[in-house]
C-alpha cells in the first residue's frame, strides 16, 4: 500500500492552482468578483472544468447550472460528493467558496491516484461539485444551485428568476454556456471545507472546525409603502416618505439585539432599495432584506414580536405603511454525528486539533443536510474577515485543512468511515 | 386691430393638443414616464418639433440639447424667450414642465398670428425653448440646460455626465438626435408658466401665481463609510455598517425640523445608494442627497451647524465615517420686479385674480434669474400634488394660465410692458 502523495508537494501544488483560479476576476487588491453566472464566473467554471478533464474526471452541469466533475470507480454505485461554490459577493475575497471547491478537487484528484496505486476499487464512485449561486447577491434566494439540486426550490422558478437588470438565470446561464439537464447522481454523502467567517477557530488557536450546528435564521423581504411626491414643495406634514419609514426600520432591526443577552441575536439589512431613487422626489415605495438569526428558534419568534411591535409605531410616526411581502426560515438543526466523529478522527490521525463550531453563515451543505449525511468543515480565517477583499486564511491552514479533507473523502469512498457504515 | 382668437377655441385647441402630447410615455394612469433623453423624450421633442415647423417656426438644438423653436420679426432683434421642460421624473405627473412648454408655444404661435393680423412689427423677436433635463432624475445636476445656457454649468463637464448605467449625456442626446452645436440667441427676458407644486393657490381660490422669490436651498452629497463584511458572520460589536449609519442621518435629517418654527424649514433625502446592496453582506458606503430648504439663509445656516453636531453623534454610535463629498447652494432671490408688475397687470385685464407666491421647488426659471428679467407664473395644482401620476389640473386653471401667458408674450414682444422699459 503506497501513501499519497507527501504533505509538501500537496501544498505546493495546491497553492499554486489556487493562486492561478484567483486571478480569475481578480480585483487587483487581493479579492475577486465573480457573481453567479457573470463572465467571470463563466471563466473560473471554464477553469475548473479544464482542470477536472485534465485529471481524467467527467464534466457535467445540469439543469441548474450546477458543475459537476464524476469519476467512477465502480459503475452504478452511489457518489461520495464533495465541493462548494466557485461565485462570490460583488468585490469579495477570494477564499469564500473557491477555497472548498479546490479541495474538493484534490481530494477527488488524490482519491483515484491513490486507488490505482494501490489496486482498490472504493465503495462509492466520486463527484466534485461547484453549487451555482451559492452567493445570491445577483439572484435570489443564496444557495439557489444546491436548493434545486435537493428539492427545496422549483427549478422553473429558479430559472426564471431575474436580476436586477431583467436578465433572467436562465439567460444568464445560457450566455456563459453554463446550462445542461438534469443529471441523476446518486448521492451516498456529502463534505464541504470551507473558511470559518468568523474568529472562533483565529481564537483558539486550532486548525480545523468540524460544524455541529447552523443558526437558526429567519428573513424578510419588507415593503414600506409612501407616496410619491416632490421633495421641495410637499409640506413636512403632508409626506408619507418610504425612505424615512425604512430608515426608522434599518435602526430598529439594529436595536433589536439590545433586548437580549450578548450575543444571543444578530440581526442585519444587507439589501435596501429606494423607488425611485430621484433627488428631488419622495420615495414611494422601499424594500429591504431584514435578516434575524440565533442559536434557537424561540429567540427568534422573541425578536420577531418586538419587531412587529416597533413596526407598528414606525407606520403611526411616518404614515407609512409597513408589509412582510416575504419571508424564509432556515432551521437551527444539528449536522450527522457520525460524520464529525469521521472528521475528528482524521483530523486527529494526521496530528491537527480539533474543536466543534457553529456557522451562522448559510452555506450549500445546510441544504444537503436535510438530504444525506454531511461533513462540513471550517479552516482559520484572520480577524473573521467575510464578504471583503480583505478576507484572509494563512496557507499553512489552507494546507492543512486539504489535507485532512483529502483523508476525509478517502475514508468516505472506502466506507471505512468510524461513523457512516452504522447510520 | 383684430382681437387674438377667441379664449373657448384657445382653450379647445390647447387641451386637445397637451393631450396628444400626454401620450407619449403615458405610463397608462394618467401619468409619464419620459427622463432625460430616454426613447420617450426623443419622442415628445420630436413631437414638439413637428408642431413648431407646422406653425412655422425654425427648430435649433444647442450643444446640450436645449430645444428652440424660433420666430424673427426684426432679423438680429434680441429674443423674448418662453418654455419649460418636456423630461419628467420616472413615473410622474403629466403637467409638470410640458404644460409651460406648451403654453409658451400657443403663446408665441399666437403671437405671430396677431402681428400679421394687426400688421404690427414686434420689438422683438420670440423664441419657444424646452429646457434639456430639468428634473435631474437620470444625469446629476437638475437644470442642467438652462445652466449651461446661462454660463452656470460647464458644457463638456454636463456632457460627460453618466447616467447610472454609465451612458453619458451626449452619448444619450446623440441617440436620440438630441444634441446640436452652439446657438447665439440674446436673450431680452425670460417667461415661464408652471403648475405649482403646491397648494397656495388651491386654498386661496386665486388663479395665477405670480412668483416672487424662491426659497434657499442648501444640498450635500453625503457619503458613509463603513466596512464591508458578512451580516451573518461579522458579531454586531465589530460591524461599521453604512446602511445603519445612513438610516440614523436620514432619521437626523428629517429631524432636524422639530428644532424650528412650523415650516420654517424643509429638508429630505431623496436618493440613497447601498454599496454592494447584497442580502447577507454590510454595506461598506451609502451614499445620499440631503436637501435643506429654507425661505432664509440663515435658517439653513443654523440647520447645518444642527447637522454636523448629529453627524458626529452618528459617527460614533455606529463606528462608520460620514464624509460631506459635494454641495451646492440655491441662494433665494427675487424676481423681476417690474415683470411681476406686469404678469398682475395682464392677468387682471383679463378678469383673473392673481397672488404673489414663493417657489420652494427649483425651475429653470431660477437659473435665467440670474441672466436676464424673468416672470414665473404659477396655476393651481390640486392637492399639491407633484412628480407623482396623481398631479392634476383643472382643465378651466389650463386654459386661464395659457390665455394669461399668450398677453404676457405680446407684450413682452411689442415692449409695452408696464416695467421692462424702465429697468
Amino acid at each position: 500500500m503506497t501513501d499519497p502523495i507527501d504533505r509538501e508537494t500537496l501544498g505546493r501544488e495546491f497553492l499554486a492552482d489556487f493562486e492561478a483560479m484567483s486571478r480569475i476576476g481578480a480585483t487587483g487588491d487581493g479579492g475577486v468578483d465573480r457573481q453567479a453566472a457573470t463572465a467571470e464566473d463563466g471563466r473560473v467554471r471554464e477553469w475548473l472544468s479544464e482542470w477536472l478533464e485534465h485529471n481524467g474526471f467527467t464534466v457535467r452541469v445540469d439543469g441548474i447550472g450546477n458543475l459537476f466533475g464524476t469519476y467512477e470507480f465502480r459503475p452504478g454505485a452511489p457518489f461520495v460528493v464533495a465541493g462548494s461554490h466557485l461565485d462570490s459577493q460583488p468585490y469579495a475575497g477570494r477564499f469564500d467558496g473557491a477555497y472548498g471547491v479546490l479541495a474538493a478537487a484534490f481530494a477527488a484528484r488524490e482519491a483515484v491516484r491513490r486507488a490505482a496505486a494501490d489496486g482498490v476499487v472504493p465503495e462509492y464512485n466520486i463527484a466534485v461539485v461547484d453549487w451555482f449561486n451559492e452567493e445570491g447577491s445577483r439572484f435570489k434566494p443564496s444557495m439557489m444551485g444546491s436548493a434545486v439540486f435537493t428539492g427545496l426550490l422549483d427549478r422553473d422558478v429558479a430559472l426564471r428568476t431575474p436580476d436586477p437588470l431583467g436578465v433572467t438565470v436562465q439567460e444568464a446561464l445560457t450566455a456563459i454556456g453554463g446550462l445542461g439537464t438534469d443529471i441523476d447522481i446518486a448521492v451516498d454523502s456529502y463534505s464541504e471545507i470551507h473558511v470559518e467567517q468568523g474568529k472562533a477557530l483565529e481564537t483558539s488557536g486550532v486548525p480545523i472546525g468540524v460544524v455541529e450546528s447552523t443558526w437558526s435564521a429567519y428573513k424578510y423581504t419588507i415593503r414600506v409603502h409612501g407616496e410619491q411626491g416632490h421633495t421641495g414643495s410637499t409640506l413636512m406634514p403632508d409626506r408619507r416618505d418610504a425612505l424615512l419609514g425604512a430608515a426608522h426600520l434599518v435602526v430598529a432591526v439594529n436595536d433589536l439585539v439590545d433586548q437580549f443577552d450578548e450575543a444571543e441575536l444578530h440581526t442585519s439589512v444587507g439589501e435596501l432599495t429606494v423607488i425611485p431613487n430621484s433627488p428631488v422626489v419622495i420615495a414611494r415605495q422601499v424594500d429591504m432584506l431584514v435578516d434575524l438569526r440565533a442559536r434557537e428558534s424561540s429567540t427568534l419568534d422573541r425578536a420577531l414580536e418586538l419587531l412587529t411591535a416597533a413596526v407598528r409605531e414606525i407606520e403611526s410616526r411616518t404614515r407609512t405603511r409597513v408589509e412582510f411581502v416575504g419571508s424564509s426560515v432556515w432551521s437551527s438543526g444539528p449536522f450527522d454525528r457520525d460524520g464529525m466523529a469521521l472528521a475528528e478522527e482524521v483530523a486527529h490521525g494526521l496530528g491537527f486539533g480539533t474543536q466543534r463550531v457553529l456557522t451562522l453563515a448559510g452555506h450549500d451543505a445546510t441544504n444537503m443536510k436535510t438530504h444525506v449525511p454531511v461533513v462540513l468543515l471550517f479552516v482559520p480565517s484572520v480577524g473573521g474577515v467575510s464578504h471583503n477583499v480583505n478576507e484572509f486564511t494563512e496557507d499553512d491552514d489552507l494546507v492543512a485543512g486539504v489535507e485532512v479533507f483529502r483523508e476525509l473523502i478517502w475514508r468516505r469512498l472506502t466506507g471505512a468511515a468510524s461513523g457512516r457504515d452504522e447510520r
